[in-house]
């Protein structure tokens, strides 16, 4: 079933920006609603210092769409917005259009857990204006924070080197929707499981777990609570062992162990979650290996992230398992991805595209025009550079790529020699959708045979080699004339 | 309606850690489920290195805990999670337990917009415990998240100073909900509105708002591009000017503005969004001014945090009303809040409360024992003291607080000289809730005045004055104690 519908009652088209709201009802005044546009969706930088990002959100923004309309409530909501006058803002005859209102745009997007690059857009939308306009708050809202931490979930893992990486973050997400998307992502990133069971249910994906401390003060003694739980769950027990002193901690759990093992039972391991954990889990796997029970699993986690899982690796750490919270689902050293949707071409009265952009103090800031697509270049099973050019381009030939950013930094992509492939897909064409759901563990896989492609002077966390992405030759000339054009007109 | 309520389909039970889950199985197993406990929520240090927090999030708690009841789908899901000898986890009897469990704990909390700080119980739940367990999770999800976000909320309106502050965040917040919580904790930290329909129409607080660049892209020329949106919104227009040259564009606001006001309508102001605002706004108020529209409204935004308005608001900027995004609702610089919920009494068989804590590398980690409440001191309109205390304390003359991460700091209160009032307040008894829903306009209210009650050297942002929390003196000896015999013990 889908997500969001089986998790939010009701309409999900107020779940946007005012002013989007405003400027559809401007557009319609106007008699512009049904002009044609082309907006795409992009983020100027990788998240996290790093040199790539693993696109995701996708699902979240095929369900809102398929299931877009205003409700009742929704409009007598909207009815009653006053303005600076006290009366309504709204004509009754823009809520009616409202009321009937039908999605009916094209939407070309990048499948979810595509390794993805800065200037490239993730997603395409083309159709009425007004349509694409409203659209645009929810669609940001999915994409920049699924992204945001499936990219933080592949870099945990890939500084665990393979060992699983278990989500545990519901109680420091920002909301419940702040948890239960970010375990999505973080299964797409990578993740072996989560501990929210809830988003378990929803997703079909593996949830786990262990105990608290509270387990072992509830008891007059550590042993006697070790015991306890082993006894409940004989077959399913971590114990955690730091709730008092973590090397007795570790004895009591040996004690318990062997008993379980004498009758049969298969425990699982033990957890450290405080204290040095180097030290720690070397201490506990000499500990265990000497008592004969060197095939238990150590459990580790205390506010890590990738530098620190990566930190820890190197210095051995006895760790087979990684249980990564707070620092995961909220992408805490930058919670945040600034995706943004930007008008990139509009239709003319004669029904031709005409480029448009958005100026800047900054160049970087100023979007690129046209009707997009990227194509991504590989050699030798790895992913060489990215074309952003116009879909409408003749392309025979031509496969000069130029850095919007830096002109002197431009690279030749030989066709002939090289694997191409278009990375946006049809997702939805007049509205309907036709793009087939993907399962969860698809994208996952996907996500995993994409960072096999990648370079790994890419993937590295310290001054990440930048991978090539570039305007189409052409495309660049047609954004630099548009910015001079713009620039000598907005100063008439 | 109650937002959860309104907003999720069915239970929201597995909102929770699958550990909760397997303790609460565990307890059941021990026949221990019905041993009544008690748990404080509290967190260990002020976000943002500030002096303060505003407390947010109990109307979830109350929606949540009102509804909590395991669903038919919730037990099947949970029937069919299997360990590692690949048999299900869990008993059918206790699925059937689950399936009748009632909540019934009692449950006393502050109030929200009540300043707060660490070590403080924000909460306290007292029962049956398995159920004090189960809750866990959703409980420090709501109240994190909103905590930090009316926390952070309430910075940036100091840093105002009254100027209205709207939250924009909705496009960067993580998730639905991340942005939908956000909402309302902003507002009840000081904001005057949101761009967030969705969330508006939920709380019933202003929706706000004006156009985006898009707007001026969609036509020829940016004077047309005002012209239509005046037109369409003639008492409502808010004129974003710098989508192309930021100096040409006010001009052209004022052209169109002019011509509204010939027109007799009420055009709101103009909207800065890139750039320097310092510089921009000085340089509009003038043009305005010039032109005889000193009064329209100039609002700003752009990547603003409450340091980067202080530093606005002393180079004298001429913002009159600010938005506030991604800094806000992300609570960019610090994104979770990280409370806990400890045991910290057991009730023996007996009957007696017997103290719990947990040890830690850290003595600031361990947990504070007993059955807490909070007692705070006012003197002449301000706030002086906390004393958190055990409520079967007699307190008649004891009325020393000691600091337990510092004990040579501590503080006398003489009580015959002060006002003071017990902080926490009865939410549920055995299950039902005994606490009368407030409006977020109240709670919002709340904020305020509570604000007033604070020394200005505990809000300033850089190095604020440590606000005197401390504990009773008795229990204050309780702990320590318990830390002796706990370390001898778990040394043996």
């Amino acid at each position: 079933m889908d997500t969001l519908q089986s998790t939010y009652k009701g309409s999900l088209a107020l779940l946007t920006d005012f002013y989007e709201i405003t400027m559809a009802y401007g557009f319609w005044k106007n008699n512009m609603h049904n002009r044609r546009a082309v907006y795409h969706l992009f983020f100027r930088n990788n998240p996290f210092n790093g040199g790539f990002a693993v696109n995701c959100g996708l699902e979240y923004v095929i369900d809102y769409l398929n299931n877009f309309h205003f409700s009742d409530s929704d409009l007598s909501y909207l009815a009653n917005i006053k303005g600076n006058d006290q009366k309504p803002i709204f004509d009754p005859a823009f809520l009616d259009y409202l009321k009937n209102l039908k999605f009916e745009c094209d939407i070309d997007a990048i499948p979810e857990g595509t390794i993805v690059f800065p200037k490239e857009p993730l997603l395409r939308v083309k159709g009425p204006i007004l349509q694409c306009q409203l659209i645009e708050s929810a669609l940001l809202n999915f994409i920049n924070f699924q992204t945001l931490i499936a990219t933080k979930a592949a870099r945990v893992n890939i500084a665990a080197k393979g060992d699983p990486v278990m989500e545990f973050g519901l109680r420091r997400a920002q909301g419940i929707d702040g948890a239960l998307a970010a375990t999505r992502a973080s299964f797409i990133g990578g993740c072996a499981g989560t501990s929210n069971v809830f988003a378990g249910k929803k997703f079909g994906i593996p949830v786990l777990g262990t105990h608290a401390h509270s387990w072992v003060q509830a008891f007059d003694d550590e042993m006697a609570a070790f015991e306890a739980f082993a006894n409940a769950l004989p077959n399913n027990t971590t114990l955690l062992v730091d709730t008092y002193n973590t090397p007795k901690g570790i004895d009591k759990a040996i004690v318990v162990t062997k008993k379980m093992e004498a009758k049969g039972y298969k425990v699982s391991g033990i957890r450290l979650d405080s204290g040095d954990l180097a030290y720690l889990s070397q201490l506990a796997r000499k500990k265990l290996k000497e008592a004969g029970l060197g095939h238990l699993k150590i459990v580790g986690g205390n506010d890590l992230d990738e530098h620190l899982v990566a930190s820890l690796k190197q210095q051995e750490a006895e760790i087979d398992s990684w249980g990564i919270g707070t620092r995961l689902v909220t992408a805490y050293d930058q919670p945040a991805l600034g995706g943004v949707y930007k008008l990139s071409a509009i239709e003319t009265k004669k029904g031709h595209w005409e480029d448009r952009i958005k100026l800047s103090e900054q160049s970087i800031k100023v979007n690129i025009p046209g009707v997009q697509q990227v194509k991504r270049f590989y050699k030798q099973g790895l992913m060489v550079g990215d074309m952003i050019y116009d879909e409408r381009t003749d392309l025979s030939g031509r496969v000069k790529i130029i850095d919007p950013a830096d002109p002197t930094r431009s690279k030749v992509l030989d066709k002939q020699h090289l694997e191409c492939e278009d990375l946006l897909k049809p997702i939805f064409r007049k509205g309907k959708c036709c793009f087939q759901k993907e399962s969860i563990y698809d994208i996952k896989k996907r996500t995993s045979e994409q960072l096999q492609l990648l370079d790994k002077t890419i993937k590295r966390f310290i001054n990440p080699h930048s991978y090539p992405v570039g305007l189409e030759e052409g495309l660049y000339k047609r954004r630099m004339e548009l910015i001079m054009k713009y620039k000598e007109e907005s100063n008439q």
